[in-house]
């Protein structure tokens, strides 16, 4: 991760924290009203990280508390997004790279599964029509 | 794939079709099936590909009918599974892996989302908890 790719806010870090900002922490206890949310109501969230005041090290903070899972997804259109699944279920860290490979919008996104990985009706509709075609031509 | 991990049923290739079987063109007719069961129910189905009759010329000449979609996730518990969307969305090609790297079965799913890719309530709860404990502790 670079500090130009994400717009960071300019915090002051306490000494020896080495960079962490102390908005970090107040993101986990949001996260634990997301899942119980999710839990409750079926309802998927999301953080967008790169509109938050985080710098580098709290993100990598975050990162090592959320651990890794078992699960991970990528999908490439345009760049690549990777889809991968915390060590807590449910949550997953989302990242988004344009066609250089550049990150360009990071989330943590609290679903039983992430919006972007699921097929959406109209485009089955779509792909039954194209397996037809596939089919009449044998 | 090796024909050692696929318990492949010998059957007769027409001359010049070097290795088809003839089993894969009605595959592809009850994908059609599944998928529009898919859109009008929301039912998702899953062909067992080993537990079918046929070759390794059958199963490529399904792979390239089908084609590569833009979404692939992968899932490490045990030996590695990974479920590559196909060009036609919501059909998924499911291949399991054991610890070794040997492919011990092989499905195409009819899903909008894999099941294994879905996070359980049971387990989003379990992680609830244990973010909770993380929290406490800071």
């Amino acid at each position: 991760m670079s500090l130009d790719v994400i717009p960071i806010h300019v915090v002051n870090a306490p000494p020896g924290d080495a960079g962490l900002s102390g908005n970090a922490p107040p993101l986990l206890r949001e996260l634990l009203e997301m899942v119980q949310r999710l839990l409750d109501t079926g309802e998927g969230t999301a953080i967008d990280l790169s509109a938050l005041p985080l710098t580098p090290a709290d993100l990598d903070w975050l990162r090592e508390r959320l651990g890794s899972g078992e699960i991970s997804a990528t999908l490439q259109a345009g760049g690549e997004s990777t889809l991968a699944e915390t060590a807590c279920p449910g949550v997953w860290w989302v990242t988004h790279r344009n066609e250089q490979g550049t990150l360009t919008a990071q989330f943590i996104e609290v679903a039983f599964v992430p919006e972007l990985v699921k097929a959406h009706p109209q485009d089955v509709a779509i792909g039954r029509d194209q397996l037809e075609l596939v089919i009449s031509a044998l």
